[in-house]
Order: C-alpha cells, then sequence, then structure tokens
C-alpha cells in the first residue's frame, strides 16, 4: 500500500477562470504505477475549489453566470470590508476543495465526458493543488 | 488492505429523479468483509451527482423544486446550442459526483435517516455508480 | 497501514450555527501518528454539514445571509408537513456531509486561512462528527 502526495503550482488567468487539471491527474497516476486505489485532490486555498465536468466552452460561461446569480461579486457581504473577495469564499463553500476518484486496472475512472478543473475565484494569481494517490 | 471496486447499472425513471442506492452500498460492505476502511461511491457521468439524505417523498420534493429555482431546466444557456442539457451539467457541478463514507465494526457509518442518493438530471436514461471499498 | 475512526460530540449554540472543529482534527492525527495519509471527516445527520473556509466572524455572516437567500427558512416547503425542517435538509444536501484532506509529513494539509466547520442548521442540539485516518 503506498500514499504518494504531490503538489502542483499553476496560475490563473483571471478573477474567474475555471482550468482543466485532469493531465496533470493522469500524469501522476502513470507515474507512481497505483493500479487499485483512491485519488484525492484538494485545493488548500478558501477562494478557489474544485469539480468535475465536461470540458466545454459555453458551459464554462453557463457556470460562470450561475455562480454569479447565486453568489454575486457585489453583494452587499459583510466580510467585504476585511478583504474585497466575499462572494469568492461564499462560491468556494456552495462547490467544494476536494473530490475523490476511485482507480481501478491502472486507471482513473473518469467517466468520457468528465475533466476535473480548480476553479479561481479571486484571481489572476498563482495557486496550489494537491494530488493523493493511496493504493497498491 | 483491500481495494475492492464495482460498478453497477441502474436506470432512471425519469427527467429528473432521485433513486435510493444505500442498499448496493450496504451490499458490497457485506460481501467484501473489509471492517475498517473507507467507501467512496463516485459517477461517472455529467449530469448526475450523488448525495445523503432521508429518503422521504416530499423532501425529494422540495428538492426538484430548489434545483429548479436555483438552476432551472430553461434558462437561456448558452451550452443548450451544444447539447440541450445545460442545467443539468449545472446541477452535477453544484452538487457532487464523490462521496466518502467511513466504515468501522464492519459498519457503514451512515446516520440513522441518512441514505445515499443517486441524483438524475438529464433522464430516463441507463446510469453507472462505482463503489468502491479500501480498508481491511 | 492503519484506518482509526473517532467519534465526536459537540453542542451547537443556535438554530444556524458554523462551529470550527480543526482542533479536533489536528488532535486526532497527532495522536494516531500518521505521517502519510488521508483524512475523512463525516457527519452523521441530514440536518448539518462540513465545509472548509475562513473563520472570520463578518464572512459566517455572509453565509447565513447567503443560505437564507438560496435556501430560506420559510420557503413552502412539502417536507414541513411532516418536519418543520424542510430548509435544513436542503441546504445540507446543497453543502456536503463528508470531506477529505491529505496528511504528508505528519502535517494535515490545509491552507493558513482554511478551517474547518460543521454547519449546524437545526439547533441548537448535540451532534456528532467522525474522524477517520487511513494511512501508515
Amino acid at each position: 500500500m503506498k500514499v504518494i502526495t504531490k503538489n502542483f503550482t499553476i496560475e490563473s488567468r483571471k478573477k474567474i477562470d475555471f482550468i482543466d487539471i485532469t493531465n496533470s491527474v493522469e500524469d501522476v497516476l502513470r507515474e507512481v504505477e497505483v493500479v487499485e486505489g483512491l485519488v484525492t485532490i484538494f485545493t488548500p486555498h478558501t477562494t478557489t475549489c474544485l469539480f468535475i465536468n465536461e470540458d466545454e466552452k459555453r458551459l464554462m460561461d453557463d457556470l460562470e453566470k450561475m455562480l454569479e446569480k447565486l453568489v454575486p461579486i457585489k453583494g452587499n457581504y459583510f466580510h467585504d470590508n476585511v478583504d474585497d473577495n466575499a462572494y469568492a469564499h461564499l462560491r468556494s463553500i456552495l462547490l467544494s476543495t476536494s473530490i475523490s476518484i476511485p482507480v481501478s486496472g491502472g486507471k482513473l475512472l473518469l467517466g468520457t465526458w468528465q475533466n476535473i478543473f480548480l476553479a479561481e475565484f479571486d484571481g489572476p494569481r498563482k495557486r496550489t493543488y494537491i494530488i493523493q494517490v493511496m493504493g497498491a
């Protein structure tokens, strides 16, 4: 049973950004040679999140619009007196900071249309995410 | 330490459907004889999700109504020019594609009122979910 | 490879409450001496949830306001004929019942501003959460 944990750094390109990180997860899995196990991806920030869905440009535009409707950037937030990014924290809470994906037969069990994204809500900035593989 | 991964197929019955899959998870756990460990459930689609809550008919009606309010089926979505199901992708992002449940003393540590659901947002269709048990 | 599972009990102080449980997770990790592994936190209730974000008073007020906007306490819910807390179940579905955090070098890989919260939506009550550490 192995536990391998790796840190990755990326640069988000704008205030709100959805970055496909699937390749880095596939690369780690190939490198560590775990055949049966679990991959956990984690983002150690309070204004980013992780999600899985289709990498389709118009869908990402819809997602940005949906988040703006549910948790608008300008929203009379109390936390904006501390730091002008309450919406980014709230979106991060609404979505998630970790995702888990089973590995079997040496393959990440993502569906055909599933990609893994890091969502930036307070960019552009340098960001980190962690990929952990546990298994044998 | 064992890692057992199993695929399940179900048929959703309508466009929006919440299917209680708790029994299949309990069955797998009994079969694999893991006493201490972790169960991960994963859905490999981009228009379904997984959640845990009470299996109560009226609550499921409330959930359908809440999702229609937050992410309506008809919403002037850009992705609807590609495929007429943007709302289903967005709901899947808003909720989650994986859940983790600890196992101890041979038991899934679900609370009394907790059941595990697969949510269909673009049915009726044949759907898959993966149950992985890791432990000893 | 060890799997250690511990139960914790806390008392929420009001109807809607966000309780920082980070210290208990750090304590368990120190106690079990797992250097490389995964921590899973799970809440076995249908009207609580878990999330990670900054422990900042005004942000928690914003979160309460956001949830009241998205899933109001009074909402003409069908489930309220069964039990007067449909909003609490729905919020629990919208957020999450489990979180996963990688451990490496004996440390929980939380970011500088990240804290772990149990969210109470139907308090004040005695509540339980489970911390599981798997690793070596």
